[in-house]
């Protein structure tokens, strides 16, 4: 990137927003270019327009001065990147001003948003109203933008946890500055811009989905209406044998729409992670925690080797039969069915100690953890799974988590398996070994998001402050998804340490590049971001080891 | 299109495909130039290839001499162009023989398909197997393509009606010739190409939807396991002003999810239409058939002014719960409920007349309409459907129908609405009086596709037969066309009767050409379809008055 470009483009991007909206200031630089492992990319500004036509002019002097620019929504992408663009030299485009909440029907079910509002913020917009529907939350921060986490195809809890399948009609600013409406919303003056997903010939939304094809500044997103009856399941399977059984039976429930949501089975130590920081006068400093320490945490604090966690949905007969048959397919299995209303969790909060007396169930430590994740799979967003980013950290979780600013070490891999015991067995076998081997903890949440499906997200979790940790942990990341790839399991996603792969071109890299080149001739938007553009450069862990990413075919 | 570069890609055409594949008789091509309205684009060949590989070089000589292809599943588009391409000159592209069933998973409830495998192939194979799943069928013929209608994004009636929001691991042909997969079939060892939609990276699978960017030569869709129960509901509107209290009834359940799969609502002529051809001596010969006549058929015949219909899936508990929650919603409507089990249905075709005298309910004739929607329900095609493009014809429906064939007229036009009883009414309105005011009887079918949105699926019939028939099913055409999207209802789907559109260049038709451009830069393949660019021409009626399409924004 020529220097003398970014002077010029800098001069002109602080005339269209104001020199207050155009940060060049060192600190706020450095914060930007700090992910949740090691990151070499240079950040020359972050640019705050404040509008949908901002944006557009933004991207117009970009192209002029070929300055490259990368747009966050929120830039809560911890794990995959936070903020830091793929490549280096990229201006940061926070779309975080772009917060207006558009349109709302309670009838029809929608809400279309801007990428600034956040989860939090449409979660508190929808309790004012007193509305009668609920959203999807993920278990990331309330801060989250809907719009970030619906175009990475992020997912939650409820029915709607397949975000990207619940979203229509977007508005795209494309990399040369010009706007289009997908769908329906293609049309002015339609009806349907809100409601329906293909329009008329060829359906574009997928294009504009972990992409750097275009810049995503409005989109409806579906929600669902509160239902009369609502419980909670929770499986405590004991063995971890027991995992291929659970999943075979889980997926009979999930492809007969029994279970009507994403159905989350998180192993033993996702589930520690949850409710503390790492045991290290316990364990007597040393790391990883080994499996014969973790047995002892499921006994003491009563969770098994997977514990999986649903939501049943309906009127009360319905979700009463879901029960029924629940019940009925779990029957042979070695572990421990519990149901929760928001009735019993009120209650339990209340009368934990008289509640373990009544029942034989110690409830308090469980309360802690099964709390948001009840709240969330009734779509209330929470900040209690950021915690664990803290896991092996020294310093205990601030009020105000912010896994960059404090030096967490995360990287998530999250790779998919068709929903079958032995392939995701096979799959959660590998992660295990992997990370153990590493020293680190393999923490492993299972999500089973369609009926055909799982989302198998796997987390190395480390302290950036413990010198060699950042490289020790990519390497354990690159062995990782090398491994997964090898056997057939790739991801859903990606983090900017695996955007830049080492691969043959091949018909499909190729029809990639040329949809870029097409829509984006000077490359000025998200260089990198999930490009199959030999050009993407400059991803890299520092001096440290640079990333090899998936040897994809 | 240069002949002589036609004389050459036969010749090479020939070599590849042998003779016997390359039809140029005049006959054959006289029949595919014959849609179910007025054409005048000339095909000058019929290539039939076996393999994917001879659809790849069929391409690449496309592309040496500049003779576009048009390529057909089935090629049984009736109503909205039959096998007619949109543009003239274009060879049409058969991909019947490609034929195979590829990949099958009882587990997972998937088949994997390519373009020659029609609705009765399928059914046939999971018959033969005694599959438990279920496939979901399309109104339209048995022999209808899977993939030529999922990817024109038709419907059906089971809770996977929205054929393509359940298909994925899409082959797709370029027209250049290279081949890729999409979502995670791009990776050739991927365990989940037949299970998981977006792949990683922009999701392309909408791109090649309605579309000319790429041709599909394989393609995985989901299939439904059977339920436990299930039973149909039918319920009968008396009056034409209940519709609106019915759409907002049956929304809320379907958004409630209670009622899982689509709801069919056809009006009193799409009923009639169903059942018998035009009624000529009753009515003395003329046309259209009034609403008083029809008031007359609808208390003879026991049918109402709005006829709705769906399935109840689940287990007993389930069915039952969805009975009741249905008979509750519906309570406070004037018109008749009744649900139909597949024992019921059995016992009514043997004992109709004790039937009668039982339950006071006459069922004879309505076993008759209600049989094939029955079986739709549970996936069964049925060739049923078809006999209503007969309608206005003198001759009766043959045995094996062939509406191209027969000269039986038929245009459809099929707007989208938001699931709200006011906007729906007023499109039926909309149509009701555009056709009859043209006098064509309005067929209506209103499907509630999705929680939010409906389509209305609208036809006028006729017999080409009578002279200037053509030309006012034409007029008739386009004055509808023109109302709704003057009041915001844009189709889901186009018939080639719409394809090519005088409108102002925008953003989003810029768009669409680069991609054609770069995707197909000599424009070899389906020129016109869903196609934005100025020079897609030849779409007319021959000498009658030329169709104005849309007029989009």
């Amino acid at each position: 990137m020529a220097s003398e470009g970014l002077t010029f483009a800098l001069r002109d991007w602080e005339q269209l927003l104001g020199a207050e909206f155009v940060q060049v200031g060192s600190s706020a630089l450095q914060a930007a270019e700090t992910a949740t492992f090691a990151t070499s990319q240079r950040i020359p500004a972050i640019l705050r327009p404040a509008s949908r036509e901002q944006v557009q002019e933004c991207l117009r002097i970009a192209n002029r001065f070929g300055t490259p620019l990368y747009p966050v929504s929120s830039g809560k992408n911890w794990g995959y990147g936070s903020r830091v663009p793929p490549s280096d030299g990229c201006a940061i485009l926070d779309l975080s001003r772009l917060d207006r909440i558009v349109d709302f029907s309670e009838e029809l079910g929608y809400v279309t948003v801007e990428p600034g509002v956040t989860q939090a913020r449409l979660h508190q917009f929808l309790q004012e109203r007193r509305s009668g529907l609920w959203m999807d939350a993920t278990g990331s921060s309330p801060d989250c933008s809907l719009i970030g986490n619906a175009m990475e195809r992020g997912f939650g809890h409820t029915p709607y946890g397949d975000h990207f399948a619940h979203v229509c009609g977007l508005e795209v600013v494309l990399p040369t500055g010009e706007v289009i409406e997908t769908g329906s919303a293609r049309f002015a003056d339609s009806l349907t811009a809100a409601v329906s997903r293909w329009g008329v010939g060829p359906s574009l939304d997928g294009l504009f989905s972990q992409s750097n094809l275009g810049l995503v500044t409005r989109m409806s997103i579906w929600l669902m209406p509160e239902p009369e009856a609502f419980e909670a399941f929770f499986f405590r399977c004991d063995l971890n044998e027991g995992l291929p059984a659970l999943i075979d039976a889980l997926r009979k429930l999930r492809i007969h729409e029994v279970l009507r949501s994403s159905i989350h089975i998180g192993n033993d130590y996702k589930v520690l992670g949850g409710l503390q920081q790492y045991p290290w006068a316990a364990v007597e400093e040393r790391v990883p925690l080994s499996p014969e320490h973790m047995a002892t945490f499921r006994k003491d604090l009563s969770f098994g080797s997977w514990n999986a966690s649903g939501g049943l949905y309906g009127t009360r007969g319905q979700v009463s039969e879901a029960k029924r048959l629940l019940k009925k397919a779990l029957a042979g299995q070695r572990g421990k069915l519990k149901f929760l209303s928001s009735r019993t969790l009120r209650m339990a909060k209340r009368f934990a100690e008289p509640f373990r007396l009544f029942t034989g169930w110690d409830i308090r430590r469980t309360v802690e953890l099964v709390e948001p994740v009840f709240g969330l799979m009734r779509g209330v967003p929470t900040r209690h799974s950021l915690a664990s980013a803290y896991w092996r950290k020294r310093i205990p979780v601030p009020e105000d988590p912010d896994p960059d600013r404090d030096r967490c070490g995360l990287l998530w891999y999250a790779p998919i398996a068709p929903a079958e015991g032995v392939q995701v067995a096979r799959l959660a076998q590998i992660a295990t070994e992997t990370l153990l081997g590493f020293k680190f903890e393999p923490m492993i949440s299972i999500t089973m998001l369609t009926p055909r499906t799982v989302s198998c997200v796997v987390a190395i979790t480390y302290d950036r402050e413990i010198m060699g940790q950042d490289e020790q942990a990519m390497a354990c990341y690159e062995e990782f998804v090398s491994r997964c790839n090898r056997e057939g399991y790739y991801p859903y996603r990606l983090g900017i340490q695996s955007m830049v792969r080492e691969k043959q071109p091949d018909a499909y890299s190729e029809l990639i590049k040329k949809l870029k080149r097409t829509l984006d001739p000077s490359g000025v938007l998200a260089p990198g971001r999930y490009d199959e553009s030999e050009r993407a450069q400059s991803v890299g862990a520092g001096s440290t080891q640079a990333p090899q990413g998936c040897s994809w075919k």
